[in-house]
């Protein structure tokens, strides 16, 4: 058995930040270094960011960050650093590489042989597939084969063959989007492998939000065993340094290979053992709620802070998603960054601005009061010729969501505030928002959290603080948009915990009516929810981008046609036929 | 020789649309069948439209289209059909399939080998590649070749192989999205494959608006000696016939072959000759502005009929752009289904409402008139509190063009119109639009049409018109948003026969600075150019739909990312440094 030191360097990226990545590298190498690391593993493309996206088209990028990546290389010094960037093949198409760079030498590069070309990912529109096997690496003794991502998801693959060309320590550089649940999916896959091949794994993931994704760190180290001997903080950046005792039979024999591959040595001997091993640094599991949560405020914080916003303005209702909205931005960017507005119409109850009000006293945040009644009256007067009468309806309803959406976007224009949308995912799946109006903003903080899921988070939030931060009566009173008298949610809507399921299940199951139905689900509810999501596809394309944390979110991972006549059939029932229509709040 | 007598059947499917597109390709078989054709070939994916995108992920999706695709099989007579629809491979992987039906049964299969992945462009996200060779056809007596659409742009590729494998006459199934200069493409690389296999091509391309892509059909059919013997008309659904004389020595072989395939007679006898040929039923070539007008016309038609919308209400400012939509609107949709609003404001001229009311008179279209005061004021007294004063610069000027999205909004709530918005593509690339305002609306109609071509589109309209439709006042002053007092275009960016080659080369050729600038543009120019695209992405992503007609257009063909730190590098030169800011005219 040899003994290595392995520094798994979970750093918040910035994509196409070239230079700042570079010092962000050299940073964490060097913390690495200091802690006695042999070998420091980065994610996957460390020098872009990822995703880099069709920055990879332009030819000039794609030297600046080969350039960049050599600066990182030259820099380098005793502990051995693998570190992602995009190179070219010998056929001068691009690659998603990782290189092993030391003492200021690039040793050798691995390219990406399983390219991701689903959900979110892209990979087959820049990149070739890399062609293993590859250059091992004989670090403290140990030989180190190194993967990349995607390339450790499956059986009899990138991993084995590394193993099986005699790897004993297996690296993985990530870029894997939090999802919920994922990091429990990561651990049983690495598992897999750990048996498959025999191999510790050193799995090491970005951290960070970018656009509508967040990168939820949870860096991983597993023993032979298939023991967890280090977990790295999810949603935190982190270096952490762990010592691994790995089998090093067989290891000495560094010459070429029968398949053509070498095996490149970077420090030949085993690591002194004199000091005592660096063991059992894991984090704490989060909670299920408490993890959406931080990959909420994370997601929030670093899309403000990678924009160059400071500040953020909600227009608070009273109700539970600008109440939640709130409060993730505050976590994220602290109360004196955050500006309510109350803008209160004819329609809206006296509740509803106190709520508000007791929102913004218990979280720290400036409230603003203004009434929409004097536009709302301007609009309707200049309306009335239009339209041969004052506007009513839902297009009354709409103009006054659109009043508060102009007021805001003004308070945004003047201050430099991002202004924070606060619709839901029950809402963005059903079309039940306006456009232009409570829609209209920067950052849709959490338009793929279910409303069901909004009240979870809104009372951990609450059980965190030991306090009513979101007010109670804002947690018990009945869902409404206040544009009608006595209007409701669920006038309009099936009832949240029945939508929730449905939306999930066609959304993210793509499952079919008769499926749905076959499981217990409302066959009328089923036809309306299907047909609400169905037809709202063209206010989805206009919405601002918002944190991920399902397993598909409405953006890049659904990319459904606007124009689709294809209707989920759904099976007759003896009851009459169910009609689904187009009644939610906002039809444009 | 053999004579075949094919029919091209360029028809407009619509995405989803399984049972009507089952419909149109009935009825253009059946009008092939009436005029005598042996072999009918339709559009790639014919069944379920082109690009069914992630509908694709919905098992049910797929086996409702292979019911549809076998009721069709059923339904053939004595016309061999060549359809395009969505099959499983051996392994149950979907493959983008087209087989050859007649007389009621489906003779063989072919499965696409070349998925593309670029552009707009993401089949590897769906579809497994086929595996040549395939099957190939004895029709007429000719051996009859299957490849769709990618297959035939290489050299080399599948349809070398297919007339290798004995094909004498090569099909190809297309949905080819239209952008300026891709028929001549199209042309030449068949010319190509002309050369290259001696076979002649029938290359048969959908038409029709989907979403931002136009199709533009515009089939050919190329003899071996490499004479187009047929072309169809662009944007217009056709079912072209011509006879075609194949070489067809050795077709009677129809035994298995060494490499597995098969040669399946369909009809075994050479056509009589009895009748004469057709031939020479080639479409006049459009113009180059007259092309891209048409390309508009139909995108805009199409999007509108395919999502239930019978009228589009658009504001007239009495600028070139509004005017060049609200033409292209009356062409497409007749002049009693669109609606002008014309919206001054204290700032604009006395001409602009002229102008504006002029081009309804010439267009036949009702023109509204209202005045944006009383909510600007309104605004303005409401804001006072906020903002310490009433808004002034960029919110001010935001507030307007807000206001009028509003009204516009209001307008299409209450009648059921779609807005149709008038940014250019010169405008979506700088930023220089409101969010929400002169950029609220259902469809873009020329979000991917640079400034200079407007004017060239608007010229040719008149033309082709043969007086004055858009207002020469229009075309000769100056470009303004006229948001504040005295306002041009020109104080805020860069003039636009600067703008739009910079814009061009910077998005849609992905050249460095240092490229553009040795091309002769002046450096401070690209410089502003390049920031100001840059930092538009977060408002791109908030645009609706337009038509694309460019090679690169602001949409599903460029992905970048909205968080992006790279800084493109810009030359020095002995001059001051230039600091590109952002003062366009909407900054959110």
């Amino acid at each position: 058995m040899a003994r290595v030191r392995v520094a798994a360097c979970q750093i918040n990226t910035v994509v196409g930040d070239l230079d700042g990545n570079a010092r962000r590298i050299l940073d964490s190498l060097g913390e690495a270094e200091r802690g006695g690391a042999d070998l420091a593993v980065f994610p996957e493309l460390t020098v872009t960011g990822y995703p880099p996206e069709d920055l990879l088209d332009r030819p000039a990028f794609i030297v600046d960050n080969q350039a960049v990546f050599a600066a990182i290389a030259a820099a380098t010094g005793t502990c051995a650093a693998v570190v992602g960037y995009v190179d070219t093949d010998a056929t001068g198409r691009l690659v998603n590489a990782a290189a092993l760079c030391v003492g200021g030498e690039v040793l050798g590069t691995y390219h990406k042989r399983l390219l991701p070309n689903y959900g979110v990912f892209d990979e087959q529109r820049w990149f070739a597939p890399g062609e293993g096997p590859t250059v091992r690496y004989l670090v403290a003794g140990v030989p180190v084969g190194v993967t990349i991502c995607e390339d450790m998801w499956f059986a009899g693959g990138p991993m084995a063959d590394q193993s099986g060309a005699g790897a004993r320590l297996l690296v993985n550089l990530n870029a894997s989007p939090y999802s919920r649940g994922r990091r429990a999916q990561r651990l049983a896959v690495l598992g897999q492998r750990v048996a498959e091949t025999g191999c510790p794994i050193v799995y090491v993931n970005q951290v960070g939000g970018q656009d509508e994704l967040v990168f939820d760190g949870a860096s991983l180290v597993i023993d032979a065993g298939g023991t967890v001997v280090a977990a790295a903080h999810q949603f935190a950046e982190e270096v952490m340094l762990v010592d691994l005792e790995v089998d090093d039979a067989g290891a000495g024999d560094g010459g070429a290979r029968a398949d053509g591959s070498g095996l490149v040595v970077v420090s030949g001997g085993p690591r002194q053992a004199g000091t005592a091993p660096i063991v059992n640094r894991s984090a704490t599991e989060l909670g299920e709620d408490e993890e959406v949560y931080e990959a909420l405020v994370l997601g929030t914080r670093d899309y403000l802070r990678k924009n160059d916003f400071s500040d953020a303005v909600i227009g608070l209702s009273g109700g539970i998603d600008s109440s939640l909205v709130a409060a993730i931005a505050v976590d994220a960017l602290g109360p004196e960054h955050v500006h309510g507005v109350a803008m209160p119409s004819r329609y809206s109850s006296g509740g509803s601005v106190t709520d508000a009000a007791a929102l913004a006293a218990n979280l720290g945040v400036d409230l603003a009061m203004v009434s929409i009644e004097d536009a709302h009256r301007a609009f309707s007067v200049t309306l009335a010729p239009l339209l041969g009468a004052e506007p009513t309806g839902l297009t009354d309803e709409n103009l006054q969501s659109r009043i508060r959406g102009v007021l805001l976007m003004a308070l945004s224009n003047a201050n430099g505030w991002i202004v924070l949308t606060t619709g839901n995912k029950s809402e963005m799946a059903t079309g039940y928002s306006t456009l232009y109006g409570d829609s209209a903003g920067g950052f849709a903080v959490i338009k793929d959290v279910p409303k069901t899921l909004v009240y979870a988070l809104c009372r951990y939030r609450n059980e965190r603080a030991g306090s009513e931060v979101i007010p109670d009566t804002v947690l018990t009173k009945a869902p409404s948009a206040e544009l009608r008298p006595d209007q409701r949610d669920d006038e309009s809507l099936p009832p949240y915990d029945v939508l929730d399921p449905v939306v999930a299940g066609y959304v993210e199951g793509d499952r079919s009516a008769e499926d749905l139905i076959a499981a217990g689900y409302d066959r009328e509810a089923v036809a309306r929810v299907i047909g609400l999501v169905d037809r709202a596809e063209y206010k989805r394309r206009q919405m601002p981008p918002g944190v991920r944390i399902s397993a598909k979110a409405f953006g890049k991972d659904r990319r459904m046609p606007i124009t689709n006549h294809y209707r989920v059939p759904v099976p007759a029932t003896p009851a009459s036929s169910p009609a689904p229509n187009g009644e939610a709040r906002a039809v444009v």
